[in-house]
């Protein structure tokens, strides 16, 4: 980031915060130059930032001031969730579908969506790499980049890793139909029907409905709406129902934006090490970081091969190609035994073209805007949340990802809203799919993946009103 | 098929069976074109297509005779298998993986491989299609193009079925990654752990790797190296066992060959419904087909939304594209919402340039061109067989297809027999895998999918030496 950006962005985070107020003057750009240690340019160049985003305005002869219409931002949620502790048998997947599916016009405003706009990816110069690579296909690469994958692909995901400070060989991974079916592969790996699997609450509803499809019980962990989940209450969930699998996102997960500190992350591999217990970790997330450097996943501390780590390049390259991957440490072979039986092996020209992609450069530049357009896009909708919403309600301000998580008071029925909503051509995900027993009813999803234009603020103004009164059954 | 071909054809069979035997005269071109009501010309090149085939010899002013070295075909098997009849949990997994992964080097002689060559796929063409697709993909296809899959290529897919008088509309469709993932969503969607499932005997080793994968039981019902499973065999298993499916290949069995007539799928789905009994048809060889037209499928004859029909582009058109589908009946939604927890969609641009490829025109001559190739090839082998495998063995001559079922005398044994082909660098499918009792012990697939050139035919020939000897345990 530029050294104006960040300065922008440190005075913006202050109005929101609320303190800088509404109408208060902000230092003079001699004062911010010399406070600061920047040139008088820079400090100028962040003003005009600001002003372009509607933050501040200038007076004539007297400086800028924090625009009036500006709204400190809601209070984030602060307390880690106290789901009741018990292990139970998973039935929330026709609940999942019926709210998805009223989500599937084309039309609607897709702020209960799991994609970000699609625009938000280079799919021309993607394309041009598929392109090429359909055009030259190796005949016998049908047959040599089946299952584990193709190596070249292999080879620039393990660098990828290298760079942040990850080991990871070619051999470790396992080229999947994105990190949907690593994740499956893995705990199919793991566990058998009936067994108990570890889950944060809330959690990404797919780990419930994955749950529910291999017969496994979920057990819910009290989970920090900045932090993650809390390590104690694993323990002791772990020595109550003796579960064979820990299932956690561990960077900006979905929905609550927790991303677990690298510490706590050393700690639960060593807290599951002493237990034995796989953990399998969806880190798709992981690079979609508002700080300087991706947060290392909980791979990184793994020296016993019991973390398995699923990724993919749906949500920062190509959603509709279905690469993902799977390190799956001791579990490598049983994975791709697995995936040989699940689909045997993964589309070549997609992984061919993504591998063409990584080779000729440009990733690091795409990701770097792509983090920026999600920054100021949570910054645009946490101001319209604040504008709209109604007082009593918290919402999350997580360091990456495309979700903000939002508590309305807690006589408020999420998925009376969704139902509201819906016929008002607005999807929101309601709390109760992420949560197998159907918890979190005051709570909602909300993406910020898409730009906040005059449709989504119009919608937004919209769910603010419907969550303003005490729900009725709908 | 032109004339000439019909009836170069014809003669090669009847020299192929021993009608006609090395030495003996053909018909003189004057007699033959009198006796078939064909004009001069179309003989010539009947014996001209048949002498570059190896099979005649023109001898000077006096015609042609059939070549000294053409060996007689070897029988066929004609008797159905006689499985146990016992249900039992499946546990064949390692050891097929222990077989296919002994076969992975690239330069072993591939008669053991589930695939035919890559050359024989028109990926140049197909490649254009991709290309065109990938570079003016609508970011908006990225979402809209996912599970149930692509309209217009599900449109495509259900014409096909419409020329072939199958009714299939484009929302009893799901596309998958591949028909390996569309078979285990039907496992899926009709079973649960510990259930039975009827397959043939021998049956295709990913049916029973599958059925081990969801902790199901296997029931081999006996089948007929022809006409498929024997349903007299069929109903009784029905009654002892109580199954929740049955799950055949219903055209061009892998590993036998066998097709079951038309009237015989029609008698199948109609004994199945009135058990209300599931069939799981895996129909990925029914294009391939020697005959004029494609075999029915016995989805044809499904009134009742019962049959789970299911196939891909993976053996007539694109291996590596990974495109598959399921006609999965009434249970269609059951279906379409385990492949979004499975993995979510199938490649968007692959299904894309596949739907453009079919738009453009060419399958259809491309697939009467494969289906030649392979016939041919079929033809070369079984003379290669007979000439080098011992007095005492038998082998399949299927309709379509790319694999011979050989059984060679009772005393082999083929997983013997893998493991020295192994060390000459030549895999073969030993019958064992092909069951979950690990029958047919002395059988094993031959692949016929590759040219049959001079690599090909020394790997034949010590194939042959290999079997005549009574395998010491190796």
């Amino acid at each position: 980031m530029k050294r104006y950006q960040a300065l922008a962005d440190d005075i913006a985070r202050s109005i929101r915060q609320g303190l800088l107020r509404p109408g208060q003057r902000l230092p003079s750009v001699r004062q911010a130059s010399a406070a600061r240690k920047l040139s008088p340019a820079t400090v100028f160049q962040a003003y005009y930032l600001l002003e372009s985003q509607g933050l501040v305005r200038p007076r004539a002869r007297s400086g800028y001031y924090v625009s009036e219409h500006v709204h400190a931002l809601l209070p984030e949620p602060d307390a880690a969730s106290a789901p009741d502790g018990e292990s139970r048998a998973v039935d929330i997947s026709a609940l999942v579908f019926e709210v998805l599916e009223s989500a599937m016009a084309r039309d609607i405003v897709p702020l209960g969506s799991a994609f970000m706009s699609p625009s938000l990816f280079p799919l021309a110069k993607l394309g041009r790499a598929m392109a090429h690579e359909a055009v030259h296909l190796d005949p016998r690469s049908t047959v040599d980049d089946l299952t584990p994958g193709n190596a070249e692909l292999r080879r620039h995901i393990a660098l990828r890793y290298r760079i942040g400070e990850v080991e990871l060989g070619i051999n470790d991974l396992v080229v999947t139909n994105g990190a949907i079916e690593a994740l499956n592969l893995c705990i199919a790996a793991t566990t058998r029907p009936g067994d108990a699997v570890l889950v944060e609450s809330p959690c990404f509803y797919v780990a419930l409905q994955t749950l529910e499809r291999h017969g496994l019980h979920a057990v819910e962990v009290p989970t920090h709406p900045r932090e993650g989940v809390e390590l104690g209450a694993l323990d002791a969930a772990i020595r109550r129902h003796a579960p064979k699998a820990c299932w956690l996102m561990t960077s900006f997960q979905n929905p609550l934006g927790a991303s677990m500190p690298e510490a706590k992350k050393r700690e639960l591999v060593e807290l599951l090490a002493r237990h034995e217990l796989p953990l399998i970790e969806d880190d798709v997330y992981g690079e979609l970081h508002f700080g300087a450097r991706r947060p290392l996943p909980a791979k990184a501390f793994d020296t016993r091969g019991l973390v398995l780590h699923c990724s993919s390049f749906s949500k920062t390259l190509a959603p509709g190609y279905r690469i993902g991957w799977a390190a799956p440490g001791r579990y490598a072979q049983r994975v791709a035994r697995l995936k040989l039986t699940n689909t045997l092996a993964t589309c070549v020209p997609a992984q061919l073209a993504i591998a063409r992609y990584l080779q000729r450069g440009g990733y690091e530049r795409h990701l770097r805007g792509l983090r920026q357009t999600l920054r100021l896009q949570q910054a645009a909708y946490l101001e319209a949340v604040a504008r709209y919403f109604p007082s009593g309600t918290r919402v999350t301000r997580p360091d990456g990802g495309y979700f903000l998580w939002i508590e309305l008071p807690p006589d408020r029925d999420a998925l009376a809203l969704q139902r509201q909503a819906a016929q008002r051509g607005i999807s929101i995900a309601p709390g109760p799919i992420f949560s197998a027993h159907r918890g979190h009813g005051h709570c909602l999803r909300l993406n910020y993946g898409h730009a906040l234009d005059a449709r989504v603020d119009a919608a937004l103004k919209v769910l603010g009103e419907l969550s303003a009164a005490r729900s009725a059954p709908a």
